[in-house]
């Protein structure tokens, strides 16, 4: 089949990450043979361009999935769960950025610039009827494994200390309409509109809004945790402790993370940047003189994630420790272009 | 001269910290006999008021401080440097909010709740001519040890691995102002204005703006390393092994810290909780049922720190480790209201 082109469903078509799709589909030159666009009831009837075509958007149903090659589903965890095995069924291939099926057994969960192999080790292609569900990981997930995978594989990943500063994306179209409208009320002096979060966002930041677990980490945390654990094979092996702290900051896009790493095997600034240097989709910006680093906005609409700050740990004594910082685009790398860069690699 | 008042000098009294020094003095009743204000001389001749009394701010010269007994200093390292040796001749002490003298030999370095024997170590009192500078140390190192300090006294902090996230107001005024004016240009769909940091401000974050070290670190991180171990008073002994990555954050008053924390000794939450519920210029917001913890907007305006997300540290095996988030105002417990306190010592 590899040459050939597939039979594409989108689920989710009319959200942020589902219209993301369609620009990373496009721009990427994705081979379609046939596009669908599958949504709620709600949003049926919708119209969206793609390659100059107008596509009407689709009520999603059990019977949405017929002659469909690749299915990417980005519709929230509940449609995953129940339309995800359909599509398979029917013989698709589905790409899920939802958590539903990311912990689950026996379905990879791939970052492709990190374990591209677990696609093909866990029988998946297309037109393989029956077996068929890739996860796309959480984006503060991947956007730190970018970073920090080129660094595991020369000197391995003992610890991780990690926070974050995520932006409204991760929380939807919503949540960026909510920070745009509350920096105007706060700027003209009115109160402020919350119906997302809980607390004020604009000019703020607070702890991740996902749901707490009872040792004091929420899901969020969690998920950059066992996620990695998991695409780094670490699942019944040696694990690599990672302790993290997710903070949502009033940025519209991208997220950035604080890494502080603890390695197995020494590691210079020098061996580590070049390692940085040689690792697709992966920018340096680390201009100590210039006092120029990434930024969100540096990596916002880009594929790339954007690394700097790569500096010896000086709370260490060895060559064991390295701090460093990574902006990542959390629409794209952090969830459309690495679903798509997942289909890629069954074609 | 316990119960005397005291003959007091604001220098840099129009700035942001300084009008804080005034707020502070105020609402904490200082025992005051005569206030002086004094500025460049840009700013002479300008008129503030003081428990209903307007003030004319005269400019600083040599000759500022006679029958001054105490002289507040926040207008930047230069002007402390020349013009704290000359209050501190005329018989004045200083507390000084800049870093010029923090890291000198003899100079106690003070936050009021950590190392207040300090002061007295020092030989420094009021009416005592010739000795007389205590610093009031970096706003991100007041606010971590207001966190971390009542913890290292129960179970000796061992190393700290610390993310901060920066509001305006650490860059002053003007970039206050900055960040408003961006964020309307933003919001308009305008370029926006660049004239105190070389990024955008608004819906972004960046490395903080302090000068870079050949280490990689920049001098705001170093900062609250070196000072740590001072207040520690762990300058010729085992040190806290401290490794910082400070992010400037579009929050306008109040920073915030990520703090990960491997002790000593075994400390369980519970422990950490008690010995922060106990410990005085500390408030806990720490509901992980609400999903409630500390935000900037919380601590703005506020004397406390507030600590939150307190829970054991998930990369360890063992009880020695703990993650926790704090946020303080830092113009008040980061400047003003820490310089205020010292000086309440000395009365």
């Amino acid at each position: 089949m590899s040459s050939q082109a597939l039979n594409v469903a989108i689920v989710g078509a009319t959200g942020a990450v589902g219209q993301e799709f369609l620009q990373v589909l496009d721009e990427r030159q994705f081979p379609i043979a046939e596009l669908k666009l599958l949504a709620s009831a709600r949003s049926a009837g919708k119209t969206t361009t793609f390659k100059g075509k107008t596509y009407t958007v689709e009520e999603l149903t059990k019977d949405s999935f017929k002659n469909v090659d690749l299915a990417l589903f980005s519709a929230g965890g509940s449609i995953s769960k129940k339309f995800a095995p359909i599509a398979v069924e029917s013989g698709a291939v589905v790409v899920d950025n939802s958590s539903a099926f990311r912990m689950a057994d026996g379905i990879p969960l791939v970052v492709p610039e990190v374990n591209p192999e677990a696609v093909k080790e866990a029988g998946i292609k297309i037109g393989n009827p029956g077996v068929g569900i890739i996860a796309n990981p959480n984006c503060s997930t991947i956007i730190m494994l970018m970073a920090v995978n080129p660094l595991h594989k020369v000197a391995g990943v003992k610890r991780m200390v990690v926070s974050t500063y995520q932006a409204a994306s991760g929380a939807g179209a919503a949540a960026m309409a909510e920070l745009e409208q509350q920096s105007r009320e706060v700027l003209e002096g009115k109160p402020v509109t919350m119906d997302i979060f809980p607390f004020q966002y604009a000019f703020n930041l607070f702890s991740h809004n996902s749901d707490m677990k009872p040792n004091g980490y929420n899901q969020e945390e969690l998920k950059m945790v066992h996620e990695t654990h998991k695409i780094w094979n670490q699942v019944n092996g040696d694990q690599t402790a990672i302790t993290t702290t997710c903070v949502r900051v009033p940025v519209m896009r991208a997220h950035a993370e604080s890494i502080n790493l603890e390695f197995e095997k020494s590691i210079t600034e020098e061996e580590a940047i070049a390692a940085l240097e040689g690792a697709a989709g992966v920018s340096l910006i680390n201009d100590r003189e210039a006092n120029r680093f990434p930024t969100p906005l540096d990596a916002s609409f880009k594929d790339d994630c954007y690394v700097g700050r790569v500096r010896r740990d000086i709370s260490r004594s060895d060559n064991k420790g390295l701090d460093l910082f990574v902006c990542g685009d959390q629409i794209r790398k952090g969830a459309a272009l690495n679903a798509v860069q997942i289909a890629e690699l069954l074609v």
